[in-house]
């Protein structure tokens, strides 16, 4: 879950503080006596991943306590130093389970070249992991999820959907699991920043990610390219076995950290080219659009519904995954046989 | 529990982090390319307190939230700008909960004229709250819990006890009862920056910060002050009505967030001259001696035992509070009739 307004909202802003409330998927503090440059902070847990079965090898539980907050500094385009862990271990688990878990933190700080600077480890019954992750931001401005102009193209940093297929796998077909590692996109981002309007990342899929820039920008999207053929190729399997539609492995709320950013048209040629030199290929969705609504095309569909619908969804069943899997089911009823 | 070895000890540091693993009470980074500025960090949770029904009221709750992380910050003398919050909000309290637990936080903050950064909330069973503090150092370096030297001259910022107190009130004795809400001492801490040569937090309580002190250093400590004159007069009626001797209410493992630093005997006259400017009467405990014993006075007692013995108890007890009381009881006896 987000710091949402029940908590955050409550208390007032640091002066220095850049970003206004949900404006950014890190916390972005300006210097004092240095007004280009910045400290972007984000603590980011995992706690429901557990306590639902999405995550129990304890290598993937260390390996997504660092990605998660690190895929919000990438977002921002901040370069991390580190980070702090905050734990509650489980009690019953033994020492393979403490190495298990100490690996996939060493890991993760080795593969994105960062360092553990403390924490606070405690032992409890239900196992629960967050971390805080420092960044600094030397120059050049920080990216918000606002900047987004009707017009812009919308792009991702990789194909989608391995966050829910995964979620699928695990909690609903087990002979439909694959393999779940994402990658927070720090290399990418510092390309991204010096052509991007806006920034955010998919840890909660693709549209839930979409709600929110349409709320905060107000613009919808029309994602014009099939989502079909936006379905990471590894989870082309799972959509055979299940036979689901490939908007719902976009639906969220389990998703795949890659970053999702705009693009102005006018500097779109420019982006493409440099892309080429880089030997790097971003995946085109769409574009923002003046009227508020999500447009997609998935199998034989062609939808135009609220951007907030189908996250709403999630919030209709209570976030209980069963309950709101029965009614994105109903939604692709609905939407097939109007 | 601190962020032990066995979790902390396994990664590598960051090669621009001043101090090594338990040498302060937060983590100092030097910023790259500007040797004399830093910046701090710490994070702290609440669980057990929490846990073993010590914390129960949602004020005291977010109060201690803020102020434990924010003691550490105090005790290498930075000055913070905020936090970051890790909540799990315990599902089953209604609205009331939570306005007394914003309450306590926005309370705190506003005590300390910082902010609340970010964070990040769900939703458990049982509640458990964690930050991570973020402060500079502007100039000058930072304190750590090293640099005593035999014959230095300990101090407190102020009479203690009130941590243990509280707890034996709290678990023990309902009638003896007493208020509860330590100050972080980042004022003091200033001050105290000028003048000591280390400083520690007595968040664990005197005894387990002498332990830590007295290995760190490789000294040990003479309280020449009997213990019952360095009680907090707050809980005199809590030590009249349980009868135990003072040293009982030194013995953590709760402490009382005061600092505990050390002023090298050439610069006491000058310390203490400014100490007067400023209208502050820190509390002389005693000295750092070359042999590596614990020497204090309680009621008739006069003790030298290892600096570890008491924490040790702790450790013996495996954390249980009510097996620890019993070893701490037995401990007066034996002490008592040798």
């Amino acid at each position: 879950m987000a710091f949402t307004m029940s908590v955050a909202g409550s208390f007032p802003r640091h002066p220095a503080q850049v970003n206004g409330l949900l404006q950014a998927d890190a916390e972005i503090i300006r210097l004092p006596g240095e007004p280009e440059k910045y400290m972007v902070f984000k603590t980011d847990g995992i706690h429901e991943e557990i306590r639902e079965g999405l995550y129990s090898d304890p290598h993937l539980i260390g390996w997504m306590t660092v990605t998660a907050p690190l895929s919000d500094l990438a977002a921002v385009g901040a370069a991390p130093m580190g980070l702090l862990l905050s734990l509650v271990l489980p009690v019953q688990q033994g020492p393979d389970w403490l190495e298990g878990f100490k690996a996939g933190i060493h890991g993760a700080c080795s593969a994105y070249g960062i360092y553990v600077l403390g924490g606070d480890t405690n032992l409890g019954v239900a196992c629960s992991t967050s971390a805080t992750a420092i960044a600094q931001l030397e120059s050049g401005k920080p990216l918000l999820r606002t900047g987004i102009k009707p017009g812009d193209y919308l792009y991702a940093t990789a194909r989608l959907g391995a966050g829910n297929a995964y979620a699928y796998g695990r909690l609903f077909n087990p002979s439909a699991a694959i393999a779940y590692k994402p990658f927070a996109r720090l290399q990418e981002s510092r390309f991204i920043r010096q052509h991007a309007t806006a920034c955010m990342d998919t840890s909660d899929g693709l549209f839930p990610a979409l709600s929110v820039l349409s709320e905060l920008n107000e613009t919808g999207f029309e994602l014009t390219v099939p989502l079909d053929d936006v379905l990471h190729p590894a989870i082309l399997p799972v959509q055979q076995l299940s036979g689901l539609p490939a908007w719902m492995f976009m639906a969220g709320p389990h998703g795949e950290y890659e970053l999702l950013f705009s693009i102005p048209a006018l500097k779109q040629p420019e982006f493409l080219a440099a892309s080429r030199r880089e030997d790097w290929q971003p995946v085109l969705l769409g574009r923002a659009t003046m009227e508020r609504k999500l447009c997609f095309l998935s199998g034989s569909l062609s939808v135009a519904c609220a951007p907030a619908l189908v996250p709403n969804l999630f919030a209709e069943a209570g976030g209980n995954v069963r309950a709101y899997f029965s009614l994105l089911l109903q939604q692709q009823e609905q939407w097939s046989h109007p």
